[in-house]
């Protein structure tokens, strides 16, 4: 069903443990300024050798050629200065944008969006914003899902996954903790059918 | 708010990585009889030293003194033969269930429940089912949580997680994955307001 690619769909994201990646109003500061806390599996973290670590967004970031977010993504991101995603391609997933912000490519469908990456010769594609997350797992465009989870549970909120025709089987890569934080970081591959 | 209690509410418990314990049907086998696939974390699993491990059922049950389950997990209970919860109490928490079998308490209401465990001097309790985990960690009386993470995505089904009033902030005490299932392991301990 799937053509193939020549390109990888990744996702790279943080979410509570109750599997939310905002809650209802956006607000993020239960991920990224905690409540202070020990976490005790601190003293141990450092001693894994040979590693099998997650990714990290240093290891992610720099590898990732383009980006592929969705419309409410795109428009936090206009608050920032300077543009974060210089030296990237970025495709805005939205069938209503208009903008002529020179810095991306709107796709008004994922097809669209399939069909500018294929163009583009986008290589290792950065799936960002929970809707265009839910859209492409769907779709079966995922093929790494890096998930960092929060040791926390907020209650309510915007979901990371939502409904699937079928299960998407997944192949755990790598996965450490953090001590500072709590986080535990899980790289999967996503199994295709088949292979 | 909470009052002193002389108990722990432990909860242990298998999901899929999209936060679900069965399917809408009460369907396990993509938790129990998962389709074989490669996770290759594998050789770096067993080098953790010092290790600092979730707790797996060889370590958690042992230690737990009373399991507190709601109906339709004691309803599926009852289809095993011999009885699984020898030498433990078991509170069953349901408006409506009649039963004369021994080897269980029925609690009508949380509060009764509560009443049951500091009147049997409870110690740690298990507290197993969707429904009832949700109701001990809307009521602040869940004080320990391992989560087992399949590393697939079932897209639909009876979630782990539900509403809560307030934030519950959570202290990662141990994690780690097994090779043969991808499953990963964490432990957390319940952050107490002004503990």
């Amino acid at each position: 069903m799937t053509t193939t690619r020549t390109w990888r769909g990744c996702v790279f994201i943080g979410v509570s443990l109750d599997g939310f990646i905002a809650r209802t109003d956006g607000e993020l500061s239960w991920l990224t300024d905690p409540e202070p806390r020990a976490h005790p599996i601190g003293a141990h973290i450092a001693t894994v050798d040979p590693p099998a670590p997650a990714l990290v967004w240093e290891t992610f970031y720099p590898a990732i050629d383009t980006l592929l977010i969705g419309r409410h993504t795109y428009e936090s991101v206009l608050a920032f200065d300077p543009w974060p995603f210089d030296g990237k391609a970025v495709i805005v997933l939205s069938s209503g944008l208009v903008t002529d912000d020179e810095r991306v490519v709107v796709a008004r469908s994922l097809d669209e969006a399939r069909s500018i990456l294929t163009r583009t010769g986008a290589r290792r594609v950065y799936i960002d914003g929970g809707r265009t997350i839910q859209a492409f797992l769907a779709a079966g465009l995922v093929d790494e899902l890096t998930v960092s989870i929060a040791p926390v549970l907020i209650g309510s909120g915007r979901r990371l996954f939502g409904d699937l025709d079928r299960d998407v089987l997944l192949s755990l890569r790598g996965t450490h903790a953090t001590a500072d934080d709590g986080l535990v970081r899980l790289t999967y591959d996503v199994v295709r059918p088949g292979s």
